[in-house]
């Protein structure tokens, strides 16, 4: 069945320079999971934002999973022991969320819970500093954010930063609003520091880290993966990134950190490509876009450009 | 006009076996329903989860009615007072729901308004289970819910169930999620004990209870209505479940608990399948379903299937 | 430019009486703000309600402009220094929303900072009372609402309205839910008494109101400006005046206060209107919708039907 996964792949795979061969290991681990997504509907809970967590449920139901929602301690520590993996977003904070997200994270690293961490809009609001600062004691299997999101929180838990596409002292840690003031490459450095320190603590030594973008990056720490692709539709409707992050969690349910993360972005990559070749605007882009994660099979999802460095 | 009501439906209705009749004054009950609504569009409010709660407005706004939401027990009641019904889902909680429902459904049990309640996920977290108990002192007119939600609220009001059907003790009663781990026949015996405990405590002796699956069922305590047909493609978009509440609330504005909780049920199992014959997927599902909602007239509603045991 | 800017509108200005001529300077501020929002994608934040939060920021994105939410005064102060204009929308209040309010709105008085008030279901609820009440002493730039919302703000603010058109004393003065139980004309002279109130707050001594429904009206204070057209649909979905709120913040960004409600009225008549002609019910003229004011151009937004008095 490998050599069939193998071909199915290979037959899809295009001619981007330095892209990852049809038999790498690696994407067959992201069909497997792909696969297992539809096969199993994998629960994901989530405590996310108001803003999108229709758009999250939908599009985790779409990609193949189920989903449920819950801003109380009680209910995500419940729903957590019948649940393969949580998504938490602190995109619409409310004042109880800091004792809520203390409780739930400290929860999830006793019991060895995976979760995935979308730092939305890091570095503004008294609140979310205290949040996102906190969260270094009881860290994320997997950290999602766009470029300015990641180099803040690395900056944020002080994190060793070695790269040298690093951005020097000059720079204004703020970030514009929600959407990210830098590119993604400039967030390279801050994603590995940032992979490796998840990675020291996870119970078995996996975590990941995904930096959204033009040309998304995904590292465990070790290496780096870009993967090319997608539609800048996406940032013309609300909870692209959001969504991403729950579909992430829902193949976390499945998967190891590194396929989950490549996986869920892979999928969203090829499925915005078919939505946007099909919609008159953004309205009935993200309808057609559900469509496509409902439609992409795993074996397009893993034969998506992975360019790895 | 009762006899051309009545061939209107007549000529509609399908072969199923122990279908009502054409002319059953039950399926003019539903009729009549269906065109008060459009011909009225009553306001329904709603406390309701913040998930699918555009989903919810939108849904009774397609269907004719109109839409209110709220979280303080000071809106709820002033508003409560101005419309006909109120649906009330107890989806994603905030600590200070407790406290707030407590005093919705005290006024509401002391004016005598109607309300739905979707018992979301009973079972799972402690403020959920609190909030759920306490409604058995104030209760609903009509409950709303799947397999498992049912049978959780029939044992945590203590209801005496003796359905041959009913789940022996060795059942875990824990939910699956916002998912039922339960087939609605399962239900059968709680539905019912649900429903003659509501009507004893209604003003006037009317009640209902609606269970959600492959086959819906609803009963008012005496009598039980099967409703087999909608579409599988409702389980893949958040909210079908929830909407449906809100639409029986819609109904419950113009109609008796019964004709309401069959006329939703009944509309919605005939927008989801002319919608799923239309889609490509789950996002324009989601889109057609509401143009359904919109289209399925008052005679398409009332001449679905029923089939009464 | 002047020249050609005033060409592209004439060739589309319609025939209604009493509208504004095509070289009107009022059509080229129209025109030059909706351009620069193409231009410039601004930022505008939002408080606005659960219900519609989700349309709201697509809505502002479709329109041209950014999106950020939040609840916290924290972050909405913090935003405000990065943004160029607030949506404030108070329809699903939670119990501490009046500190938070009181503290963003005294800020926004400090810096003068612009922002658009929404005065959803105003005359209903205890808290809604007292939080608009509130805004008094720190009043908005803009407020835009049905007419039931502009006459109860401008009693509760206790302004003079001297208008013939005024109710009398007889009038129930409590709005039917979230919908609007006077015509557009029974609120002229409630907005041109709180379009010159809010002026005369101000730093540069302007503002407006819009007052949403068949015909639009907006007024600076002075003159009243009439918005025939758009499309009866926009009443059967949820969250049409919200998102019409949120895009006139995107607007006021770039533009004055007039221009800007102006301009997002014209855009919300013509995309509306687009959206009606190619629909099958709300689910898809909802997204329809969000697609025409991706596409409607400035030109055609500047050329919409505009009768002054």
């Amino acid at each position: 069945m490998g050599t069939t996964n193998s071909n199915a792949i290979q037959s899809a795979i295009s001619s981007v320079a330095g892209n990852l061969a049809a038999d790498d290991p690696l994407r067959l681990r992201i069909r497997d999971a792909a696969a297992a997504v539809r096969d199993t509907t994998p629960l994901a809970q989530s405590f996310t934002n108001f803003v999108t967590i229709n758009f999250v449920a939908n599009a985790q139901l779409a990609a193949g999973g189920t989903a449920a929602m819950s801003f109380l301690a009680s209910d995500i520590v419940d729903i957590a022991a019948i649940c393969g993996a949580t998504y938490v977003n602190v995109g619409t904070l409310l004042p109880f969320y800091r004792h809520a997200l203390r409780e739930i994270t400290a929860a999830f690293a006793e019991t060895g819970h995976r979760w995935v961490l979308d730092p939305v809009a890091a570095g503004l609001g008294a609140d979310r500093t205290a949040i996102l600062t906190d969260m270094r004691a009881t860290p994320p299997t997997i950290v999602r954010g766009n470029a300015s999101e990641i180099i803040t929180l690395a900056a944020m838990w002080e994190l060793p930063v070695d790269d040298d596409n690093d951005l020097d002292d000059s720079r204004d840690s703020r970030p514009n609003g929600v959407e990210s003031a830098d590119d993604v490459e400039s967030a390279l450095g801050a994603a590995k520091a940032l992979a490796r320190f998840l990675a020291s603590k996870t119970p078995d030594g996996e975590a990941a880290v995904a930096v959204s973008g033009a040309v998304d990056l995904v590292t465990d720490g070790e290496t780096v993966y870009r993967l090319p692709g997608g539609s800048a539709m996406m940032t013309k409707i609300t909870g692209a990134g959001c969504s991403l992050g729950g579909v992430t969690a829902t193949y976390l349910c499945v998967a190891d950190p590194l396929a989950a993360a490549l996986g869920a972005s892979l999928l969203y990559n090829r499925a915005s490509e078919r939505a946007a070749a099909t919609s008159d605007g953004p309205g009935t882009f993200q309808q057609h876009f559900l469509d496509e994660l409902w439609k992409v099979s795993p074996a397009a999802i893993a034969s998506g450009d992975i360019v790895a460095e």
